[in-house]
């Protein structure tokens, strides 16, 4: 599961480029006047006149998958909010008062929950509007600071779940997959990841995030340095396999993502990817099968120099810049109506030869 | 019409801002974490609840306006496209087939266009899903590189023409109206604006552009300056007024915008501004009238200096970047969705207190 070969991610050929690049310019308005939304369309069009043959571009059951974990390394306090705050969130969730609730109902963007390893269950009674999934790998993960944050085994395990869910809702018609998260202390594994990946010292990546003291930052900073060295030296050698790299450090919403990306690439869709710890997520599907990057969409980008370092290895500008930082999937949900936008100028507008508009 | 007094702005008193930052405050979700969005919900609420009265926020029915007219300086060939593209393209508007078309069908925005002095009246047919107005103040302006684009008798009925397109709208129910425009030559009536009320020179403002060459380019720059400076010396006075500048530099679908919008502040309704024409009207709008800024949500912003430039002016940092340089009031509608978004965060999501999350 952790090399290219695992994966049977299409290529999306050139071919057709010039085709694709002349219904957008064709279109009554100057070249390129749409910006961002014709870079969008033009992708959009690669990858479903490929993997679907599709006639006209369609954003027909977009759907959400928030998944949610709690990590070992919350019992250090290096979070705005208590560790009990992730099973909370997800009550919230499920009686649809997050805000992920609100942008989904909104934008008419399908909503399911994933529990993917919390301290404990949720009786997962009436979800309202959200599907609500237990693909629970573990009771949290290990204090990743001390040791692996879960075995080999359960990396696997979390792979095969986040697999398994991204086919799951492309079996009933999901064509588009947007990824969130909920998990406090996500992101300082999701900064450790990145560390470790990029070979870039905690102090590089760690942000000042908001509403936690001097003193927390510089605990973070030093626990998340802490785990990569570990990391490093457990393994015993200069470059450490991503398999290694995501057991010790990694979470089970993390993982599960990776393994649910990997997946919805084989199938040829859309995955839009949101804020810092889904771009992590999408950058080690990369780094295990590098074509999956043909499918990601980027949401949002935040001003936070980790996140734009993850951009960046992954050649990405996301559409928003809103300033969002409440994770959920809230800025993926965002790029919908953007989608939406793009497919509908696509298949919908005016030619100038239709129309009768000089050139 | 061009000084304050002759508008009957309401004031929005900050009496209530502390109630209002504390509805965004008790929703589940991080201090500030939803970014700009919480400050569109600040400003939407700080208008809805003074002037409606409004329990909670409402994007019932938001309708574009999109104002077309021609101007006597196309006749210089400095656009990418001839003087006959407007007529052809409020055409394309009639048939549905345009941009503005799909972004409005899509993101269920009523659409209108106005004609507010194009060379010649199209016969309005049907106009299938939008509304076709004439409020033709005169065949297109005159050529303001040698003589004032339009009279000042011209100029007060534009201005009369805007505000009773707003009631009009506003009368049957329309809560928000957003702004468009389409006119052969309306970039360089909008930058000769700037340049005569921020005292600038051309070369400060005038954008490259795209698809125009470097002759076109130096041609318009020294166009617009002697537009600019023939303005300077009819007026014969260090301090030009604005009804003088107006008169002298607009376009009868920037002068129509610049009063529509005066009517939808007096009416307390939000204004969403779309790119660097309608920006061009916002700032004279409030030049004229202050406090028409308290309604103003600014939708997209390019790359272009100008545009800056008249932001910057403004104090206005816009929601979306998406590098669309199309007009037509597409930036606009795209705003649309973050209202509502905004809207329903505000209206739905949960309070720590009754989602029972730790804050």
């Amino acid at each position: 599961m952790f090399s290219q070969s695992d994966w049977a991610i299409p290529v999306i050929e050139d071919d057709n480029n010039g085709n694709i690049q002349s219904v957008i310019d064709s279109k009554t308005k100057p070249p390129g006047s749409l910006g961002k939304l014709e870079t969008l369309a033009f992708q959009l069009a690669k990858v479903q006149t490929t993997t679907d043959s599709a006639e006209v571009l369609h954003i027909r059951q977009p759907s959400m998958l928030v998944f949610a974990a709690d990590h070992g390394i919350a019992r250090h306090n290096v979070s705005i909010a208590p560790a009990e705050v992730t099973q909370q969130m997800v009550s919230n969730f499920l009686n649809g008062g997050a805000a992920i609730n609100c942008f989904c109902r909104l934008h008419q963007v399908d909503l399911t929950v994933i529990d993917a390893g919390m301290m404990a269950p949720i009786a997962a009674h009436l979800a309202g509007q959200l599907r609500y999934i237990e693909r629970r790998v573990a009771a949290g993960t290990a204090d990743m600071t001390e040791q692996p944050a879960m075995t080999l085994s359960e990396l696997t395990r979390a792979m095969e779940f986040g697999v398994d869910i991204a086919h799951l809702h492309l079996n009933e018609g999901a064509d588009v997959l947007g990824f969130g998260e909920m998990g406090i202390g996500n992101t300082s594994s999701a900064a450790a990841l990145v560390c470790a990946q990029l070979n870039r010292s905690a102090t590089d990546i760690v942000g000042r995030g908001t509403g936690i003291t001097d003193e927390q930052f510089a605990r973070k900073t030093h626990l998340i340095q802490r785990a990569v060295d570990r990391t490093r030296i457990q393994t015993n050698q200069d470059s450490v396999d991503v398999q290694h790299i995501l057991a010790s450090l990694g979470g089970f919403e993390i993982i599960q993502m990776i393994g649910a990306m990997l997946a919805t690439a084989q199938r040829g869709k859309i995955i839009i990817v949101d804020g810092f710890i889904v771009s992590v997520a999408a950058l080690f599907a990369c780094v295990i099968a590098p074509h999956a990057r043909q499918f990601m969409v980027f949401a949002h980008s935040g001003a936070e120099r980790s996140h734009q370092l993850v951009l960046n290895e992954l050649q990405a500008s996301p559409l928003l810049q809103l300033d969002l930082r409440l994770g959920e999937g809230t800025g993926a949900v965002l790029a919908v109506p953007l989608l939406r936008t793009a497919a509908a100028f696509y298949n919908e507008m005016a030619t100038f030869e239709s129309a009768n508009v000089n050139v």
